[in-house]
């Protein structure tokens, strides 16, 4: 089986994701700036649900680079994968007017655990059909960064219950950290040489 | 003709439509997470649909892989499946709020069916272009799980007058049985090597 | 200039336009099949619209098989197209409840109209990079049956006036015709080979 | 890192952005041709905003055309060019209904600017990954329509709140000046040949 239309078809569902999200920006029925201002957390937190779906396809591209061969566990553990990263617009659209309610701040947060989680099942099931010593497995390595992210979010689930505010500060210092692109698999060669992967 | 357009628009047809279902899921006007109740069945059936679209992303890819020829009647055949998938959103929308009322149960089944129906028609047509002893003959052959699944939800179409459990319980496990991929095709061999699947 | 991406550009707008429309075939609100019968205008003509915006992409994949190189007019003309076609959802959304009544009906040729003097554009667009013998020019020829589109729904657009139905069977006509793939490029070798074709 | 799928993402979310759009040309109520006189700015609105994001797609299409490698620098410089393309549509569903008051023209023109500005960021993310004798870096040069256009952006946004119709002629005329291609880069020879760019 080959990995092209796996990106093809994740990249299609990123793509609409990131962008549906942006329907909920409904312009006021005013027209001068002041009545924007009801849009500006919703604006926020449409960047931040933005840079974590990014996050989620940089991320998802890294990996699927070194990919030598998939298998149909690895095909439902990305439909996995992407099912958790569709909820996010309707997570967003539920936080946004409830910035300092729990119940809301404490969904989105199960969003973006869920899709971690998703994640990791994933590269496990990469991990199953390729060698231990091939690019992808020592690239993933042990992934210290997912597993500090899971801890960090399983910490905002709870704290959202305490001050919401907490745990929206837990999901924005996540997703700084992860901006930072993942260099060990950038500088990890290309499986197939650089034509190969151009064209996939 | 080539296969790679038309591999590249099923996907971005399926992808849009796995990801529009999503904007059904309108987020509650409370904030506390009793406020979500109502959207538990909603998301039970979004997730039930998602499944199956991506079965049929699924299904169409191992199809796609041992693809040799396409013609006309393989591209219209393709919209047909198309067509009959685009409606699973409209089909989930009407059954989510009335899983125990007969005819949305029983319309989501025809979207169902129709679309088992449309994928039968689409491995015929390419059973016209493609010769008898051809790794896509062999591995379609004579196709026990999809008649199984027809069969299955014609019954469901009966039950759902009767009682809609009964046809609900068939749709998850004509699910069910679909998740595990289908063998037959997945260890087939490529048919051009492993280079040109890669970039189609 | 290459025409992988203006094809991958071009399906994307193309899936994401013929799966919109379905965002009209709002669920009613009650739960019987009777209540299904408003919606029974609206899925024709949601199919008509399908057909149209497949015909399209049919032609576009046959058409583009046979290019060599595009310009940056090819560009703008296959945007040009695309314009035209992504207004296919609102004359649909308008005609649907409308379809006795002349200004919708002649609105939704209007678009048909536009969208098929768009295409003729994108052809001379090409022919203009192309050499008179290339085996696009010869696919091209007269394009009797596009020139006989044009004048059918100029018919089409008057009839609209008098009585709406004629148009509509016009229109049903038109993509009848147009459902049979266009033999002429269809059986035209492949510019570059197979294997080309394939990757792109 | 390749530069294929980063192409497929951009185009998928401006294929989806570009698309969404429509939604908001909602049919009347009535259903004749007077009907249909709100919608005139809308649409012109619309074929405007249509018009930006084709040239940001055509641009980005004759930029990578050229490009030999990319950074994590990169996919972020991409996402945020995506990002505020992607406010696009809100924007655009603003201004339409309120075209001479100067709140909604302005934030419009602030959203061209900031694209504007992110296109720029990209050009120097790609520059700094590239030779400065590379076709890339002499393909981009100086780029005096990029810092002509957002001086004119600048000078739209302070039009804005003296007389709107000025800001909006502003926006009319850089698109037109954008509707020429960009011969610098259409005319540089592709970076690998034309297989290869074909393939991508």
């Amino acid at each position: 089986m080959s990995r092209g239309r796996l990106e093809a078809f994740s990249d299609g569902v990123l793509a609409v994701l990131i962008t549906i999200m942006v329907l909920d920006l409904r312009p006021p029925d005013g027209h001068s700036l002041a009545d924007l201002r009801p849009l500006v957390p919703k604006l926020a937190v449409y960047a931040l649900s933005f840079v974590f779906l990014a996050i989620y396809w940089n991320n998802h591209h890294h990996l699927m680079h070194l990919v030598e061969t998939i298998s149909g566990g690895v095909l439902w553990a990305n439909a996995h994968l992407l099912f958790w990263l569709s909820l996010t617009p309707a997570a967003t659209a539920w936080m946004s007017p409830h910035l300092s309610a729990p119940a809301p701040v404490f969904v989105y947060g199960v969003v973006l655990f869920g899709s971690a989680v998703a994640y990791y099942i994933l590269t496990r099931a990469l991990l199953r059909v390729h060698a231990p010593g091939s690019p992808l497995a020592r690239a993933i390595g042990s992934d210290v960064k997912g597993r500090v992210s899971a801890v960090a979010y399983l910490a905002a689930l709870a704290a959202a219950w305490i001050e919401p505010w907490i745990a929206l500060g837990i999901y924005i210092i996540v997703a700084l950290v992860w901006l930072v692109p993942d260099r060990r698999i950038e500088h990890a060669p290309a499986v197939r040489g650089e034509q190969q992967s151009e064209s996939s």
